[in-house]
């Protein structure tokens, strides 16, 4: 396998988005950003009316390797019509969920090394019929994953972090939390950085809920009664955990250079930290998966969708994690 | 007023903690940190025990300026017995009260540019009958302010934030949460923005509470229900206020440039990113009183006192900070 040089799949995401020109903007800049070959999934023309530099269609992954020198590889996915930037419509999103699964599909079937997904709107996808919360859902469900062993990981240089729950009220994440929660998104964190980042005895921090951690149970019981003993079910079965945490003294550098990563009780938790320190080059990476899958941790933004505004770093920090990460898992396997 | 050189008052905090340390290692650092002259408050012996350093008692805060040159300037507090680092005791709790009560003192009477308070232990001091829930509040009642009227800013280079509440449970934030909260708290960090940092017209960023602001009440009301109306209400007074702002995207450098401070719905939400940019030299600043007070963002870490291992650089920001705030004061009277 490991012969073949096999491309990542990067699918365009809306076209009306920023996705294309952030793709594009990466195939150009491919040697300052030190980026492998890769192959876009989407509609040629959402890629032209922001860019005017070489695509060359291909329908074979192999092709992708010798093509991406001069040119930017492209699966075609045909659209009725052609999106214009900034304006998102029913056509541009059914394109980018056919760009998704084909992209997925490609990770799946092996002729991709990974995928990397473009920005995506959900309004817009909701609208089509669309019945997954995210791209991760999907993905998983494809990959015949349950979305409840899937983890959402932001990984930056110094830093990598997971939320226990996502998108919920802030109110409603004490109610949320419990052993098994906690554990299982443990798990799947501590496999995914043995996996994906060929750490072989990783160390898990785990924050707690409340203001220092609760302070034995004076300012909050969820450390004491959920989050502790968690971290001693995880340390019987041999895992380096370590927390409760108080969230404000776990991510100045002498701390972060403790563990491996973070696994945070909520969506905050994880996201300021993360971004305050990482904001070009965080990249979401989705743990529990058989396949390697990054994006880029920003949206569509139609608002300054082809006016040449987009920054690329992002994109191109998921292409490099991306590659990194399949790198990783080639070698243990 | 102006004319006369006033130093800045530091109480040591307890005897048995870090304090007494980090005050000498301020001092024997004076130049390389750039500090202005102090007087320590507290009682001698317990410097003595982990510092060999030169000690001059005073009884005039005037004479603090020609002996610092060659001296720690030391307003003497009586103790029964000298306290041992690491070893907390009831005449230290005593002493550590005293040197607030007096280094605070100095401040409101003027003798003193401003108060800069060494750490001390809560429980330590509950022992002893102390009925406040921190330093913050008792400094804030000698100076005749209600303590609901002051407010707890951290201060970095590159960020300022104000949590709206402090030590709450986090499952409490949400119903504590109310329009006049809000508005009293961001007032209170406006005019210090003006009165102690010179800024004639302060930017205040505002956070959700819930993750991405709520997504317009999706994930929570409290940003349409409770935040927007007080944003609403503070920007009819005229003051530059914006938000709700998703937490996650507002402490990256780009977003920090937008504004003076940024206020907080909880604890963690302001703590998390000052600590990750500033942990070194993040200060506390008291908003709200009629004097400057700040102070190390640190507690008294009996466990590492005595052993030479404390990190004086902390107490150094805190300095210079109070000799800033104090002087942009003294430039608006």
């Amino acid at each position: 396998m490991s012969s073949v040089i096999r491309p990542l799949a990067i699918s365009l995401g809306d076209p009306a988005g920023i996705g294309p020109e952030v793709v594009a903007k990466c195939w150009d800049g491919r040697s300052a950003f030190d980026l492998p070959a890769f192959a876009a999934v989407g509609d040629p023309r959402s890629v032209a009316a922001v860019w005017d530099g070489p695509i060359e269609l291909i329908d074979d992954p192999r092709q992708a390797d010798s093509v991406f020198d001069y040119a930017l590889p492209l699966f075609q996915i045909s659209s009725p019509e052609a999106d214009v930037p900034g304006r998102p419509s029913v056509a541009g999103a059914h394109c980018s969920l056919d760009s998704l699964e084909i992209a997925v599909g490609l990770a799946r079937s092996g002729s991709a090394a990974a995928v990397v997904t473009g920005p995506v709107s959900k309004e817009q996808l909701y609208n089509i019929g669309f019945a997954h919360p995210g791209q991760t859902e999907f993905v998983a469900e494809r990959c015949g994953v349950s979305p409840g062993n899937v983890a959402m990981m932001l990984a930056g240089p110094t830093l990598r972090t997971v939320p226990v729950t996502t998108h919920l009220p802030l109110a409603s994440v004490s109610p949320a939390l419990s052993i098994p929660l906690i554990e299982a998104r443990a798990r799947t964190v501590l496999r995914g950085l043995q996996r994906n980042f060929g750490i072989a005895e990783p160390r898990l921090a785990i924050s707690g809920l409340n203001p220092h951690a609760g302070e034995g149970g004076m300012l909050g019981r969820e450390e004491v009664d959920i989050i502790a003993p968690a971290i001693d079910n995880l340390r019987a079965e041999g895992w380096l955990v370590t927390g409760p945490h108080p969230a404000d003294t776990m991510f100045h550098a002498a701390a972060r250079a403790r563990y491996d990563a973070a696994l945070c009780m909520y969506h905050d938790q994880a996201l300021v930290p993360l971004k305050a320190l990482h904001f070009e080059d965080g990249v979401n990476v989705t743990l529990g998966l058989p396949i390697v899958r990054t994006a880029p941790d920003h949206g569509t933004a139609f608002d300054i969708a082809g006016r040449d505004m987009a920054d690329p770093r992002p994109l191109a920090a998921a292409i490099r994690m991306a590659a990194f990460c399949a790198a990783k898992r080639e070698l243990a396997e």
